[in-house]
């Protein structure tokens, strides 16, 4: 995790919700105080962002942070799991900005425990995406990894990844291969999607690293595998769900990826209670 | 819309994604080439965003955007809503980051339109929250809009909102409210939340503008109703669901608020297909 | 106060001034030593700004401030009122910074007081506008609240207020109201500027919460009052002066608003004396 | 004039007012449309800081403005002295700050044209002071050379100037002469600022490029002007004002500096007027 | 290229060299006119940059540029390489910023040529290091590609080098793979740094990526080429000069590494001449 | 040094390097530990920047640094000057951004050093120029002065240089500098840079301040010094280098510059070595 950007993030989030400060709270706290407020889960989870949380009441001032938790901690509903204390003001005035960061990560590394789960006892691998919340996705993986997943390329700067529309650029894949290995960066590992079994066989006889099997149904896959025996490592992708995961790790595949993880999770519901001076 | 700001977040969003460029695209694009790629709808829902899908290509370089849609319209699956021409580079290196803004703002939009279906034929409204995700609250708060969603308050500076802490900060909520009214901005209206019929009452007592009834059942929601009789306007608040909240809107209550639109939504899938030289 | 946004403006205006240095005071204090220096006023007047005046040290660097009055006491010439201490170089390089916030501050503040002074005894309130220095908005507001002003609308987005540009785009008062009742955030007040007593009978048609009376005389104010008769809170605008202000607040207004406080003032004379080691 | 930092200062402005948006034009305006407006002159006056109010529209969308006037120019009551048009959300929503930096900046031309009015016929130069607003000061610099005067220091890396601290931090006036001759960069004019006619005769020994008179009355003025005998350029210090500058002026000295001209400055009442479709 | 990052670095060299203003460009140039200015080689070498230095034009104001060669080229001494034409003061105030990125990027590109000129006729790669200077690495990275060099890694976050340092952390070899291959996000090649030939067999046993052979003499770098054996990419770094490359590459390892590519380069003498109006 | 600015530019060149972290380090440094290293001269030289190498580890986060010598002091090979202790992950992530930065300044001082050496027993200054690293003018102009230079303008804004261009633009050298004195701000010295026997003499008839021989031979520059006979102060500028530099400074100059010092320089070799837990 770089602080550093995540600091900045957090700091634009405070005047997001604070710009002009927070009239409730500057009205009715005129002498401020020291008090203290729990951090309770509402349901049950995996909790993930703690650190986040802890910088927020940092940043913004004199609050402390406390937490009876780490990150990857199943939680349960009606759980005390932190508290935090200091600044009375700090505390009324950060309290949504906090909980809009760890209920996000937690939900997000809820629903990536969900499909790990489904892949325990395999060797197969649970990969995310790049279809992120904008400007959150430095948090969005580290949850994922929190879950239990593996973090598939931060930015399109880290990874060759080469799609239908590059290839068509190319004029073909073995050119879009061979201009890569020229081009891209070295300590580059080069992966290349496939739809078909046709491109499939294509793409194996350039030796590629990666090969990502987009969007085939179980008995496609389980050819794919066979094609590939060995000679590069295979990634899922499409329409991934929690039904069909089993299934699919089951053909062979080494990593299945799926967006879902980043883009249509659910919060883990959490709130702060219990104010006391 | 701040477009100041919003393009700002737009900025930040493409360094996170390009942070050292997008290594696959330039190695292949070493000539590059003008081309068009199709903005197609991959499932049914509402529209929300397309501005903003737009600005992301303005910011990256030389592409333009046409679209056969505008904001709110419902689109269906397999429909062609769109087109962007120009560089081919920008348009394979800014797909995400654009789908990323417009899939969440419609997914937000969607869900929205589905609770105000619910409302249609009363004079209730749908209220948003500030549990939006960091640094996204003006899209998402215009996508509730865009889904027939009124918004409540943009930052903790627009407007006041007592709650149970600031209660007992205060010493009760007499002296709440006459704190309120002695150091908050003009132009404010006060608004105050209850969890019980004797909050209420108390509460009744002092000529707030709106209350927020907190968590109610529908047999309470109807007795606060009655109690207020009008001396207010009425929010009903907490676990509102698309389920019950025909119920809500029953009873009388001129607004309802929902933090599920903006942190529990999935997003609306779309893609950019058919990149044609 | 959102005291994120205030450091940056800090830092900006600390750059401003320093940003290759201080090349006088770095070539004499080659070995930095401690030294402490003296805050004190030049004329009589109301102090604000202390806070910001010692972050300004503090973001610059080794030195701490204490300070013998607070903001909104009244200080007199010659009065000591504070004293920093710390790394002499700092202490000589941020003075004219922390300086040029104070005094605008206490100026306003002492401007303000003698707004205020004249409405004692009355139920009116004095109120500021948006005609404040370009990124001193949030200080500026601070010190006219110091001064026993009340504040205004920080930002275009935080009230409406109907103007006749408005009227005249939405096409009559009437629509205007309409729009903005459909399209404003939610607990928003509706203010409309009216010029005449028959702006103002048609504006009450449509219950608004505030009606600006904008540059009438003394009896027009007093008919608009009588008109009003308690259906909306008034606010009187337009060359408001020391000379005219207690006879506008005996119309009968519950608001007097005047640009003057934040656009033209002069600044408190205050200064940095007795540097000793 | 830094148009790259102008800029800056001009978007972070803009935020500070619409930072959400502005709610009352964006509510009445949902069919944007395009309009002009005037820019007229309330008062009589010099203006200046025109490019500054173009650039404002032109950040914020779509407006182009035209002048017919320049920067220096006398205006006078109720003289159309410019025009914007385009888009009318932008006309309305940008109106106020516009206003905010040209009323500031003409307010300090027209105050400083009248110091320079009193020095016509001599060859004295009035100088400004690092008396500026927080990060207004390149505006304010640049208008009070547009109402005829000349800059002193932009910042303190731009010129020696050394004060009694200094003097005492070296140890004397020879020492920090020294040090700053050893230590400052190179093509740095060198200016001492002396209290008493001993202390300019120490000064003198020294060889300094220009030496400050600060406070000192008319005759002792007259005593130093007779003492330094050209042997350094003089700046007068120290209560000018409208009154005085005139019998100062007289004294021989090279040049005299008020703060006065960015301290405690009034605006230029303008006003944008008659909005056209 | 990530041109949003560039900007912003090219925006903030402007503002280093520009901050007030140029003043004496400024003083003279009162009336500002169009004019154009050539860009010529005063030494022989090979041009990189030719981008930046027109964005330095671009983003200054109102200035194109033609070039007469392409990045890459080798340009001679007195050669005309291009010219900028507009307005005259943007020419004068951004000719330094401009020829400091060209003339830089230049020298590198220049250097590493030299380099890989040594490389010719062999399968060898010259790689760059992460010892570039700070907020110059994408431009200095750009310019050693333009000399025919391959790009090592960009920054710490995208790709896997484990150094001894690591090992020492980890507990050994083994381990420090181990969690590396449990911790680092998917599509990462692992390259680890070994200094003997103990360590190389150590290494050779877990099967990774690329081993970095530091500082090893020829005979030893022969003697790991063969211990390895085709089983990982081979790096040899440490040392590197225009006098040894070539035997290093006869040693049968892939790449050649060499921070000097980037910390000791000379710029490449070219300036902007022949200002006519 | 501007502190706050620096501050800046290391942060920026943090998360040029870990702008998604550290992955090797992250990786296998799961639990974090404390532990020292060691800071190492692997040549001889002067040593210049080690405020800014701590800062980048305070910036960093938990790691505080002891040096064993000063700025401006000769190092020698294999000594060790300083130790960096704490956060293992800090002093990892660290090394290279802080060696990146020690290192060019410490080559800047050291090449400086040797041309300063050549000038003792001379009255001669040696001066850098603005042919600076984009965005590391602070750090290289800082580093010229610990080598024993001194600094020429900072910026375009902080002295008058009439080159060619601008005569040419002004129309002549009269015209050149009078609109000079007109124009520029208050204490501004004026150079103007000549090329010829014949522009120095037209130049020496309007009273400048200094005068830049540009690239003239001994013999010229000789002459050139009989002709400003102390009428102003020398620069000799243009194709210095550590061979005749010696000869220049007998011709009778002021100043030497050469923009070698930061446009040429070699770093300093020194590593980080001897980490201990």
């Amino acid at each position: 995790m770089n602080w550093l950007l995540a600091d900045d993030i957090i700091k634009k989030a405070l005047n997001e919700d604070l710009y002009y400060g927070d009239i409730t709270t500057e009205s009715i706290m005129i002498n401020n105080k020291n008090a203290s407020v729990d951090l309770i889960a509402k349901e049950d989870g995996i909790v993930a962002g703690l650190e986040v949380f802890r910088r927020v009441f940092i940043i913004l001032g004199d609050a402390e942070t406390e937490f009876y938790v780490k990150d990857g901690d199943s939680i349960h509903k009606g759980e005390k799991i932190g508290k935090v204390y200091g600044s009375a003001k700090t505390l009324l005035s950060g309290e949504r900005v906090a909980l809009n960061f760890l209920q996000r990560m937690s939900g997000i590394a809820t629903l990536t425990k969900m499909f790990t789960e489904k892949l325990k006892g395999t060797n197969v691998k649970l990969l995310d995406t790049r279809k992120t919340t904008p400007n959150m996705r430095m948090f969005e993986k580290y949850a994922v990894k929190i879950g239990g997943g593996t973090n598939h390329r931060f930015g399109l700067n880290d990874g060759v990844l080469i799609k239908d529309n590059h290839i068509d650029a190319a004029g073909g894949i073995e050119q879009a291969i061979e201009m890569v290995r020229s081009n891209a960066p070295f300590v580059r590992k080069i992966e290349i999607e496939v739809e078909t079994l046709e491109q499939l066989k294509e793409a194996l006889k350039f030796n590629v690293d990666i090969i990502m099997l987009d969007n085939m149904d179980i008995e496609t896959l389980k050819a794919a595998v066979k094609i590939i025996d060995g000679k590069a490592e295979i990634e899922a992708s499409g329409n991934v769900n929690l039904d069909n995961i089993e299934a699919i790790a089951k053909t062979g595949v080494d990593y299945i990826s799926t967006g879902a993880l980043t883009h249509s999770f659910k919060i883990l519901d959490l709130s702060m209670k219990n104010l006391r001076y």
